[in-house]
C-alpha cells in the first residue's frame, strides 16, 4: 500500500459545520474518528447516527463514511476525508447483546467499555473500584471481535484495560490517552498496561488533550515528542498513533455535560482539579484538525525517524482498524 | 394498630389472572410486593407500568395500588389486596439519575441494584468479581433514600450488600433470600452480611424459591421453621417477612429469560446445575399465593410463638415499609 502519507486522527470531538469540515480537508486529514456518544440512551444513539450520516450526506463533496478501511484509502485518492463513527460509552447497548450487531450494521466501528463509569460491561477509570470485565462484558467482547468492533479502553479502569487486553481474541485501542510517564494522570496510562497490551499487538492513540499533558495547555510540543520517542521502546513504533481528543467549537456547559451526563445530579468537575467548569486550554501547536501534519513535522525536527513519524501520523491507525473493519 | 394479621408476601412474580388474584384474596393475603421488570430497558418498564395500573383498574373490587403504606391498611379494612410495584433491577433507570424519581412518581416502591449482573450502580451475586457500589450506584442510593423508594438487595454480589447497608441512609432490604446457614447457595446471605443488615435496622423477606431451599423442592416445612427461629438470634423478630419469589403460572420459556435476558447469545441456567432448563418444583406446603397464612400456622405448630409468627407474616413488612412510604 502507497500510503506513505496518510493522515488519521484517532479521536476527535469537535462540534462539526462546514467550515470546520473544510480546514481540515484543506490541511490534508485523511480520516477522522469522531465521537458521536457519550450518555445517550439506544434511541438517542440511533438518533445521533442519524444526524451523522444527513451530516455526511450533506458535505459528501469532501466527507465519506468509513465502513471498512479500504475506505479510507479510496477517501484519499478521492481527496476526501474518511469519517470514522465511534462512541465514547457502552451505554447505548444498555444490557442487550443483540445491539452490539445492529449498532455496528449502521456503521459504528469503535465502542469504549466505559466512560469514566461503570457500566454493565466494566470498570470506569473514575471508580473507587474497578470490577474488571464482567460476564455481559465478556460476551460484548466476543460480539466486538466476530464483528470487527474496536474495543476501546479509553476512560477505563486499570483492571478493565488487563482484563480486556488478555480477553479479547483480537487486539484492542486505547483511542486517546497518554503514558503516565509522561504526565501523572487518572486518564493516562500505566506501563504495565502498556507493556501487555503492546503483548498482545494492542495499540495507543496519543492524546493532546490538555489534562493529559505534561503542564496542561503549557505543554511543550518537544517534550510530547520525547514522551514519543520513549513511548517507542514500549509499544514499538507499529503501535502508536495520534487520538488528539480534540474539542472544538463547543460552549462550556458541553464540557461539563461530558463529566455529569444524567448520572449526578451534583457537579462533578472530572480532570479538573480547581473547579474549572471551561473547556480546558490547547497547546497553542495543537488546536485545530489542522495541526496534525505539523505534528508530525514536529516529530521529525525533534529527531523522529520521518518513515515513523508518517506511521504515527495515520499509516499505524490505518493498518490496525484493517485487522477490524 | 390494629394489623395483628395482616399478611403480606414481600416478592412473587406471577403471571397473574382473574383467577389468581381471586384465589389469592380468598386465602386472605393482605398485600404483595409483585415484580414488574428483570432486564427490561426505560420505555419497556413504563409499558409494564401502564399494563399493571390497567390490571389493577380492571380488579379493582379486590385490587388497590399500594403508594403509601397506610395504603395496605385501608386495603385490608375494604377487604382488597394491595399490590405494591418492585422492578427486580435497575435497568430501567440506566445511567440516569433523573428516572429515579419519574419512577417513583409512577408508583415503584422497591427497586433492585442488580439482577444477578453487574449494573451501572453494583456488582450482581453472580459475578466473579463484585465491584460494591459504584459512584452513580451512591447517588441512585440518595435519591431513594430521599423518595423513599426501598433499596433490594436481592441478587447483589456480597460487597455490594456490604457497601450499600453501610451506605444507605434508611434501612435497606433483602426482599427474597435465605441465610447461607440454611442451604448454602449463590443467592442466599452469609451470616455477617445479616449480621450487618440487623445492625443498620436492615430486613429480609424469606425466599420459597426451590433453589434457596435446604434440599430444594423437597425441603421440609419444618426444616424452613427450625430456620427461622435460628435467624431471629441473628436479626431479631422484628425484621425478618416472607418474600416467597413465588413464581406461577409461566412457561419454562420465561424461567431461561429470567436468566438469559438479553445479555447473552450462549445459554446460562443460573441456578440449576444440571442445566435445567424448567421451573423449579416447589414444596408441595407453598406452591400458591394462599398458602402464606398456612405457613405462618406451621411455624406456630413448630414452636414460634403466634405473635412473632404473624410478625413474620406481615406486620413486620407493614412496620419496614411504613419507614419509607
Amino acid at each position: 500500500m502507497k500510503n506513505e502519507k496518510i493522515l488519521i486522527d484517532g479521536l476527535e470531538y469537535c462540534n462539526w459545520n462546514r467550515e470546520l469540515f473544510e480546514k481540515a480537508h484543506a490541511g490534508g486529514l485523511n480520516a477522522i474518528h469522531v465521537t458521536l456518544v457519550y450518555w445517550e440512551d439506544t434511541n438517542e444513539s440511533f438518533e445521533k447516527i442519524n444526524y451523522w450520516d444527513n451530516l455526511i450526506k450533506s458535505n459528501s463533496d469532501i466527507l465519506v463514511h468509513v465502513k471498512k478501511s479500504s475506505d479510507i484509502i479510496e477517501a484519499k485518492q478521492k481527496n476526501k476525508i474518511g469519517i470514522i463513527y465511534g462512541f465514547q460509552n457502552s451505554a447505548p447497548i444498555a444490557n442487550d447483546i443483540f445491539l452490539v450487531e445492529k449498532f455496528f450494521d449502521k456503521g459504528l466501528r469503535f465502542m469504549q467499555l466505559t466512560y469514566n463509569n461503570q457500566t454493565p460491561i466494566a470498570g470506569g477509570c473514575y471508580e473507587k473500584k474497578d470490577s474488571g470485565v464482567s460476564r455481559f462484558g465478556e460476551m460484548v467482547i466476543e460480539e466486538m471481535n466476530r464483528l470487527g468492533l474496536i474495543i476501546d479502553l479509553s476512560h477505563a479502569g486499570k483492571q478493565t484495560c488487563l482484563d480486556a487486553i488478555e480477553f479479547s481474541k483480537k487486539p484492542v485501542a486505547i483511542s486517546h490517552a497518554n503514558p503516565n510517564f509522561f504526565h501523572k494522570s487518572i486518564r493516562n496510562i500505566d506501563d504495565d498496561v502498556l507493556k501487555k497490551l503492546s503483548n498482545k499487538n494492542g495499540f495507543i492513540g496519543l492524546s493532546l488533550y490538555p489534562y493529559h499533558l505534561k503542564n496542561h495547555g503549557d505543554c511543550k510540543v518537544e517534550d510530547f515528542c520525547e514522551m514519543v520517542k520513549r513511548l517507542i521502546n514500549i509499544m514499538g513504533e507499529d503501535s502508536i498513533g495520534i487520538g488528539s481528543d480534540l474539542c472544538m467549537n463547543w460552549p462550556d456547559e458541553v464540557v461539563m455535560w461530558m463529566r455529569n451526563g444524567k448520572w449526578t445530579k451534583k457537579i462533578d468537575y472530572g480532570e479538573s482539579k480547581d473547579k474549572n467548569a471551561s473547556w480546558p486550554k490547547q497547546p497553542l501547536w495543537y488546536s485545530k484538525p489542522e495541526d496534525l501534519p505539523t505534528l508530525v513535522d514536529a516529530m521529525v525536527s525533534n529527531g523522529l525517524n520521518e518513515k515513523i513519524a508518517y506511521k504515527i501520523g495515520g499509516i499505524n491507525w490505518l493498518n490496525f482498524m484493517s485487522s477490524h473493519f
